[in-house]
């Protein structure tokens, strides 16, 4: 997978690329990100890349052409999705990461400026995806999240394939609660059925602790749950 | 605002919280943000962290010792708020963003591990935070969000009170429109209302498109939208 992102702040990403899971993947060149200062491509000497807004209104809009720029100067694969990150997007979700991770070859990202980009940035995505219903300073914390969420999705990021499997949204579901040793802290006990050994009895717990943390937690993704069990009778 | 950060891979915040707008904020110390590392924490020689999961299955669980004595260390203000950031949480908003920043003087935010965390950690947590359903490696990505977005609504971060006002789900609606120079770009022109120096005609146009938007994008924001404009009449 290649990753190509179009950031004003290049320096963001260092350190998050370098860390951690994502950073191991990285050097085990699972996928390489590059990253693209479309600063570079202003075609003004004063290398402007944001405007007051038509219209009126405080803050700085990004202008369009040194967008267009720096995304038309990045080499294309076969299969490539250009993805504007912006708050007006849609929210990102697991089949969202899945699809991206399964279908394509190269992501080209585009982040958004705090305070707004040109309509006409728009014009150059596939699709536009918000981290969620919240505004941050920048498109560039969205980003790391995708390549993130996409770069563990590919094979050798995560030791083995059961341990995605097992993980929250898979199927629908929160994941049930998870204990380790000790098995007894602060008065805190492990439930005794997860000692047992009865692998059966464990399993059933397991789901049943995941519908009910659903319920209890998200009557929304409970509710899309049993939608798709009827669906699937 | 202090912010202690619970995490095992503290470099992955060096260049994140240094960049941007969200860097200018906390080099002018309009908040302050601490890494721990429970790892400096944990009792054994070997400095462990996590553990293979009672019951069976892949992938290791952060005990709960090192996280404990991580959380305890950290001296606090008369209002603080533990977070633990985790899949299984509620879905971070804006008016979660808003609450933080307006009741608490502290955030100490715990970052979860990409295979879980013992169930026993959650006892220490006020709330428990997800950035949105999907996985990620780890809960570093989830804990800079909410750092930026909550240092971004400070006094003082972004420039003019009014810019943070017009943005996106500050009303539950969807932004409008921005438009900056150049006025024609590859034959797609600026809306002509918006050069019309006709600030009402201006103000009902972008009214209007951030409800088409927002109809059109996200009709569960507008469903909401609705029930509160009925509720206030």
């Amino acid at each position: 997978m290649k990753i190509d992102v179009i950031t004003l702040f290049p320096d963001f990403f260092t350190s998050g690329l370098q860390s951690g899971l994502l950073g191991k993947a990285l050097a085990n060149h699972i996928a390489t990100v590059n990253l693209i200062n479309p600063r570079d491509f202003a075609p003004d000497k004063h290398h402007r890349v944001d405007d007051i807004p038509y219209g009126g209104g405080v803050g700085m809009v990004l202008k369009p052409e040194p967008i267009f720029a720096a995304v038309n100067s990045v080499p294309r694969l076969p299969s490539t999705q250009v993805i504007l990150l912006t708050p007006q997007g849609s929210p990102l979700t697991q089949n969202t990461l899945q699809d991206l991770t399964t279908n394509y070859q190269q992501l080209i990202l585009i982040c958004g400026h705090y305070e707004g980009v040109d309509e006409r940035i728009r014009y150059l995505a596939d699709r536009e995806i918000s981290l969620g219903d919240f505004v941050l300073t920048c498109g560039e914390i969205p980003a790391l999240a995708l390549i993130n969420g996409v770069v563990r999705l590919l094979p050798g990021t995560v030791g083995k394939v059961e341990s995605l499997k097992a993980e929250s949204f898979e199927d629908g579901l929160l994941d049930y609660p998870q204990y380790t040793r000790p098995a007894v802290f602060q008065d805190w006990q492990v439930p005794e059925v997860l000692r047992s050994g009865n692998h059966q009895l464990i399993a059933q717990w397991r789901r049943d602790e995941q519908i009910k943390r659903t319920q209890q937690r998200r009557p929304d993704l409970w509710e899309k749950f049993e939608e798709r069990s009827q669906e699937s009778k």
